[in-house]
């Protein structure tokens, strides 16, 4: 019958890396049947009850406690490998001693290599935002792998590094390819015209991966950890991501990855795409495309797909919209959209939705989105005014007008207000002649505000009753820019509203070839030691944790 | 000075063209400067407040009365125009009784008109499902332009039609197009191969005339209401819509179009669209696309890409995949997806998201979706094993198998589940043979239960220091179904746990050319009229409503 038994040490740290070869090794041992080498949280002590390795021993250890279990087939053959687990690691560190000098300090590290410009950082998120901090005070760009760091440290990271033009990719950033070589976890693939920027781990190796399998290159893939694009964060690094890759000439396509972005973050992030003078593929996991382009703007509906935008407009070489958009300043009013079709104003809404914040509504799903007060317009609006509450005893405003009309007059009268959308649906059942009454509105509006502007988006085709042709003539001439296309529309209102804003072009300011120095996971050393970059290893420990003889035991494991 | 007077009748109904009509009617007495005339709801009542026109007598109204409101230049104006409204209304109905025979009920227009297999209804919402109710009786099909319908009488009235072999299109249709005629509002477009099923009515506009705008055609474009996909109705008008479009020999390529449907709902509907045997655009707005195409089914960025997709499948007349998905009995077991990569966890569960329901996960966004204990796994789930929760003190799952192995038997062990879905993502600093220990866990798991089937999904390229093929390869003699491609992964999971059940083909019960008895709003008869369809308009009134007086004076205009 199989015998379980457990010591627990106490204070200890331990690289994971010599924990999972502890474990690996003591597996290896005559008679062990299993075993578990974990930092006792209870995340890692429930793994452990699902593998029948906890016992009232492992049960009283804190989570800063080291717990090593062994399930062997006698008392004796698992004491006997519990009592070589100190043999087993200094195995380990007699391995790790025969590779190269290792500082032990990050300043000696420089010292060492005063080349590197980069410093990998994998030591315990508690740890890792002070290594983080120490790495910028060199002046050096930092690769954050470390999760479980706070927003505050993230906070303030970023913007130590902004202050000293150097770049902090993560925390929790899993990986990166920079001039060639892959940081944390990365494939390795075709060097290339496409640069991409993502607040996604597994997100950029996907898209790196396919683009390299669809027969293009990447120039450089730069990670910002997955809250980059949270409100507090508000996207620092991957603007200033952006900002490198719209001045780098080896880049010639964009590719921003993300889990959809805050709201007022995305607006910042989509204007400043708008501005990069290239083609940009946005791929927001879990976000709903408002159209398979706009301007310069590529939408993609997940990660392959946005690998094969990206090398289709980097080998079809063909002239793409980089910025047609109107270069005049954009209108600083709000934008009040008018509806008579519920599906026209949501699409309207779901497209504008990104773009500019805040942003309500009467159809949005959000509440924080919904308009308060229908009757009552708040900064950027939508309203379908075919909704229920506008219509008891009253005919839809696709046949009627005057309600839309008056609450026309009313928003054009307010000084706010930039720019006015309407959609007019023709075809059968819907008033026969619209411009007729909503045209001589539109003139009224415009003459008492010459800077109003009016966008009609017109539904239709050249066989409805109403004549389009005269329709579009009639509001055109009233002063309404006039589409018959939803995305067109969009572009449109995207321009007046969001602008485009040139984006500010800073060479990414990353010496050739790169160096690193790493610190923590010993493996990111050998993996970036074996792309051939020129790296140096920290034989990191951390501040003084209490515990004499575990410090002492750690001593020895270093050279 | 302005001088404004309101009159109320209570208890009125009359046809909202009507109420329009009269409204203009008194803006064109002299000395009239604005009018309105509504039934006085805390909506209408607040638009009149914008206007000026609403007073302490209007106020007074309740919801059921009509509100009659003039401003003149002069009280004596004002009056005068008030005074006329009964003449104004007679004018109306004389105008009105010019027209052709008109019966005053629905079984009397069936006498006059035994072609119809339609009605088309219009009346306030309050009314509408008793005669909805009535037209299934008599055994016609019903387009139901009301709102304001209960979910609890649509529920009933989509029974009634089922067990009748009819259709009821609505409650809050807007639009249709059955056999070339445009019902509700339509737009006039080329008849051809692509039919259409949707629960949004300017979404339908839009779509049909972007479709003979890019040189398409359209066989049948079927209304359903905003509600369909809500899970009370289940789909109920969708599923029958693609039901006729699946036998209709004129349909070539089928376009859905809605806002996100509920979860069961999407899942059933996405089941039957598998097995039609078309193409089929889908068209969610608002919803993330979980690939540009999965087997058959297109997914759109919005209503003008739905209807681009549609045309050009048409038009190609390329080989399409119309249900390449495995033939064989689909899997009746779970899904338990166990990722290292939190973003391919988060693109497959957003993939999968509408197709299996339930599905649970730790990277959820909406609260129903999150697992309780990423510990145990309900119904299908999908995990990301790097989460935090699982790293403390740990390696990441991409270095450190155990984690994983230890999971995957956990569910191997449970007889619950069918398919384990994993990830295997290569590359730099990744573990360097993954296969290594995952295959044996697969060869293992699958000599247990050999019903329980693997799929792997493999990130990497061919320069990766794995060798992917020998990574394919050894995973693939384990056992799993391994792809190099998300598309692929979702294609065949889908196949897998949704199946394809051929969709049942009935030949849609609209008898050509379509004739229609229209009840409610007398518009729509002039427009079907025009559109050369046989129809017929019921001088409908609804039920004995109380106020005597009124009711004689409804009766006088009544031909």
């Amino acid at each position: 019958m199989s015998v379980t038994k457990s010591e627990i040490r106490s204070g200890a740290y331990y690289d994971s890396v010599v924990l999972m070869q502890l474990q690996r090794n003591l597996l290896q041992l005559p008679g062990v049947e299993d075993a578990g080498v974990v930092m006792a949280t209870p995340a890692n002590l429930e793994l452990l009850a699902e593998s029948q390795l906890l016992q009232a021993e492992g049960k009283a250890a804190k989570p800063e406690d080291l717990l090593i279990v062994v399930k062997a087939v006698s008392a004796a053959k698992a004491e006997g490998a519990l009592a070589q687990v100190d043999e087993l690691l200094k195995r380990r560190s007699c391995a790790a001693a025969t590779s190269s000098f290792r500082p032990r300090s990050l300043a000696g590290a420089v010292k060492a290599l005063p080349d590197a410009d980069w410093v990998s950082i994998s030591v315990p998120g508690r740890y890792a935002a002070g290594v983080a901090r120490e790495a910028l005070e060199l002046g050096k760009h930092v690769f954050l792998y470390s999760d479980n760091v706070s927003v505050e440290d993230e906070i303030g990271l970023k913007q130590q590094a902004l202050q000293n033009s150097l770049l902090v990719m993560g925390p929790d950033c899993g990986t990166a390819i920079i001039n060639g070589i892959g940081l944390g976890f990365a494939n390795h693939v075709r060097q290339g015209p496409i640069g991409l920027v993502a607040a996604s781990g597994t997100g950029l190796q996907s898209v790196t991966s396919a683009i390299h399998n669809l027969g293009g290159g990447v120039s450089q893939a730069i990670g910002t950890g997955g809250r980059d694009l949270k409100e507090a964060i508000g996207a620092a690094s991957t603007l200033q991501g952006l900002t490198y890759l719209a001045a780098d000439v080896a880049t010639r396509v964009i590719v921003i990855v993300s889990k959809p972005p805050d709201a007022a973050v995305a607006s910042k992030l989509l204007a400043a795409a708008l501005g990069a003078g290239k083609p940009v593929v946005v791929c927001f996991l879990g976000f709903a495309a408002p159209a398979v382009r706009l301007h310069n703007l590529h939408f993609a509906s997940g990660l392959e797909h946005a690998a094969r935008i990206a090398v289709d407009l980097s080998q079809q070489r063909v002239a793409r919209d980089s910025g047609s958009h109107s270069k005049a300043k954009p209108i600083s009013g709000y934008l009040r959209g008018l509806f008579s079709g519920g599906t026209l104003a949501s699409e309207l809404f779901l497209g504008l939705n990104l773009f500019l914040s805040p942003l309500f509504s009467n159809v949005a799903i959000r509440s924080e989105q919904k308009v308060n007060d229908a009757h009552k317009s708040q900064a950027h609006t939508i309203l379908d005014l075919g909704e229920d509450e506008f219509t008891v005893g009253r005919l839809h405003p696709m046949m009627d007008n005057d309600l839309r009309i008056r609450r026309l007059k009313q928003e054009a009268a307010d000084p706010q207000v930039g720019l006015i959308l309407l959609d007019v649906v023709l075809g059968e059942g819907a008033h026969p002649d619209p411009a007729a009454e909503l045209a001589p509105a539109i003139a009224a509006a415009r003459k008492a505000r010459k800077e109003l502007e009016f966008v009609a988006l017109l539904v239709g085709t050249d066989e409805d009753p109403q004549d389009i042709q005269k329709q579009e003539e009639a509001l055109a001439k009233a002063g309404a820019t006039v589409y018959r296309d939803i995305t067109q529309t969009l572009e449109h209102v995207v321009g007046r509203l969001l602008g485009a804003a040139e984006v500010q072009k800073s060479p990414a300011p990353f010496a050739q070839p790169l160096a690193v120095i790493n610190v923590g996971v010993e493996s990111f050393y050998d993996s970036q030691s074996a792309q051939g970059a020129q790296t140096i290893h920290v034989d990191w420990r951390p501040p003084a944790s209490g515990d004499e003889d575990l410090m002492a035991l750690l001593s020895k494991m270093r050279t």
